[in-house]
């Protein structure tokens, strides 16, 4: 299964598509998609719909893991943020990939097994789970890379369910 | 000059589309596009997406006036709302129309001259400016014809003040 995980932003999205076949993973590509700070909201918008129709089309995950968002702090900040989140999930939709959501809180659990767990514990456990020598950068990277690893073991404990609800 | 002014939601987007020349307005259309609660999200969004497409091309506005958001109270619709919006403003965009965003203040100051109006009195002066017989339904589509005067407004007195200065 070919996940693209995604932490969502209007100035810096992360990605990370990851393969995760027989309970093992690989990292298929990650980066960040950037937007400038001097372009006008619109242009800013289009480009993340752009540059992530081209990462679907050209490797095409089989669904989209993103992060699910909350607003607390700074309103303006999230607003456009969510306006950007919008512009991801047409791009899954208009390329006809599922979106899944899920909170910070099931990422850490799922991707150390703790709810509470730090910042650098979540992105140690990336690293270590997907074989890789250093921790992605930026952040947003490595936690786009967390939510694809996060939905990965989602999946794959549907499945055990659905199977064995099936043998009964 | 052609607006098309959009009151953004996610289960309902009121449209506005006038056509403003010499001071006067007349309507091209008006009404709203509405999603079932009962789809998914990212497939209300496609549907937001590609029926303001479909109207833009259409219409062929020449420019979009917006509603600009603010949170306080519900944060999981505010959350939506602002998905939703993100989505409008890349129809916009990807259909090489300009984006312009006003506050609720600007709106009813726009439209009746005093930026305190209640809601019934922005709906009568809508009715009036464009010489319609009743207000508009549902007051979505109302909201969405302000934001269309409003945008008139502020062109026609930058306009004027761009020639007032040539002028000198």
């Amino acid at each position: 299964m070919r996940i693209l995980g995604i932490d969502p932003g209007y100035a810096i999205v992360g990605y990370g598509i990851i393969d995760y076949n027989g309970g093992s993973f690989s990292v298929v590509s990650h980066g960040a998609i950037t937007t400038a700070a001097d372009e006008e909201f619109p242009k800013r918008l289009k480009a993340i719909y752009d540059d992530l129709t081209f990462l679907i089309n050209k490797y095409k995950p089989e669904c989209m893991s993103v992060e699910r968002l909350y607003f607390n702090t700074n309103t303006t900040t999230a607003i456009d943020v969510a306006q950007a989140r919008g512009v991801i999930i047409l791009a899954a939709e208009n390329s006809e990939i599922t979106v899944n959501e899920y909170t910070p809180l099931q990422v850490k659990q799922s991707v150390t097994g703790y709810g509470r767990a730090e910042k650098n514990q979540v992105m140690e456990m990336v690293k270590s789970l997907l074989k890789l020598k250093t921790v992605p950068k930026p952040d947003d990277t490595a936690d786009a890379l967390a939510l694809a690893i996060c939905h990965a073991h989602y999946s794959a404990s549907t499945y055990s369910r659905i199977y064995m609800g099936a043998k009964r």
